[in-house]
């Protein structure tokens, strides 16, 4: 039977058509995405001169990556991660001013609802065994006066290196703390030392690193989301100078220098360097203070 | 704190960074897939200034595309399908010589394990109110030799336009039949008139059809699957020429013009149009040849 209209005959007929198909789309930046998606995605098929087989797998994998999401693992945002996609988008997100604190990957352990704790409280009861950590700081605005009330939402792997939704009491918040910055601006977090730790590698992203022959480590960090009225929220995480994964690089790609601070190790009864916590043995302490942008 | 190494600091040494640690991939293919991957994720993140809540948004969609996914319903295929990436994956796999049939997409809705049943045999007993359909042909070589005993793996929706997995009735294989050529080559199939249909949009696809303002629609169509030993199998649909939603475009862009064939009506107890099957009332015809060309 003859042609009723001219249809698509090649592979690049193919790609014009389906752009043809989005010129419809109401909302501009809907319209502006959905193309660029398209066209990459179609070149990357081409360029690799992709097989069915090979798709299928693709698809499988796409699949078992959203099968292994759940309220407490995200493993679309790990694979965007390994992938330094989420660092990218990071990088075009977020040009601060000079001054203001970097932010880096949100990771895929953020749990909502975690605990507001007092400042100089311990976040890490469930970590009797780690070395106790007093972060101390203060959130200041960009010309360095000090912001009060601030809201710094804290979590971390514990020592062994596991986040609480990978161990088998994962219904319980551990390792998490919501502080607020006091009148001069200053936070006392009490924790135990973050310990280099590899991602999660029983799910699709981890046959991925092995297929790719890749680590699947993180070096020692603590996360934090900083936000206070009036400014721009930072998501971060401060990295542990003295650990030796920092050389060796990270899976996901998220360390900065300005994100790197020192850990300083002191002895049982050093209490001035305490700053209130109550920490019994020897312990670390690190001091970062964040910066916060006005809001726009 | 000092760098203690060079570290990447924009979104360009992100992609070389993550590139880079893709060189000890042991498997060539895998590396150069891997590779392209991430230079046109990349790339698309770049073109477009992916926001982060963008981003998110690009994360939840992905998620509940998998969780849409199950043993009857593959919605990563439906949006590979939707995207048009299917069907150059399709393109390019299927440089066919002139004379071999055309492939296109397998769609979402293929089931492992359907009947086999005898040539004239009624796929369509679950479809009491169709119209009754004969498609007959054969099976031959690029020479034009008859192949017999090929598999004809056939799928379709029902006149409503829903497949098995959509009804009630889901555990059920329903609309399908693997038939097989006689010693002649001849293969006989009863089944209803395929009608238009919109693919399913109950789930992330349909979300995405719809903020493209696209219609769902794929024109009247029946699934094969046709192999035999010492051939490539083919894995195609025929269409029907009469459907007026062929000029309207196909939501997949699965239509090839090789494909499109005439569905011809005819009286009831017109016995030489039914060529075997057994058929009440009023039916249609389709003469469709498959033709396989060797194994590589």
């Amino acid at each position: 039977m003859s042609s009723v209209t001219t249809r698509p005959t090649t592979e690049d007929d193919i790609t014009a058509a389906v752009i043809d198909r989005l010129q419809g789309t109401p909302d501009p930046r809907t319209k502006e995405i959905m193309t660029s998606l398209v066209k990459h995605l179609h070149a990357f098929v081409k360029d690799v001169q992709l097989t069915e087989a090979e798709w299928f797998e693709g698809i499988k994998f796409l699949t078992d990556t959203g099968h292994m999401c759940t309220g407490m693992r995200q493993e679309f945002i790990l694979l965007s991660d390994t992938l330094g996609v989420s660092m990218v988008v990071d990088l075009i997100s977020h040009r601060k001013p000079a001054g203001a604190t970097e932010s880096t990957v949100f990771g895929p352990f953020y749990r909502e609802g975690s605990q507001p704790r007092a400042n100089g409280e311990n976040m890490a009861t469930a970590d009797p065994n780690g070395t106790p950590c007093v972060i101390a700081g203060r959130v200041l605005d960009t010309a360095g006066k000090p912001i009060a009330g601030a809201l710094l939402d804290v979590w971390q792997a514990n020592s062994e290196g596991f986040y609480d939704a990978q161990l088998p009491t994962h219904d319980q918040l551990q390792m998490r703390g919501q502080y607020h910055s006091d009148n001069d601006g200053r936070f006392v977090i009490l924790t135990t030392r973050p310990v280099a730790y590899p991602i999660p590698t029983d799910g699709p992203v981890g046959r991925m690193l092995k297929a790719t022959n890749r680590h699947a480590m993180r070096p020692a960090h603590v996360h934090f989301k900083v936000s206070a009225d009036g400014y721009e929220p930072v998501t971060t995480h401060i990295f542990d100078g003295g650990d030796a994964q920092l050389k060796k690089g990270d899976t996901v790609f998220g360390v900065k220098d300005s994100l790197i601070t020192e850990f300083t190790e002191h002895p049982a009864g050093d209490t001035a360097a305490m700053k209130g916590a109550k920490v019994n043995g020897p312990f670390v302490t690190a001091d970062f203070d964040f910066v916060l942008k006005p809001a726009k």
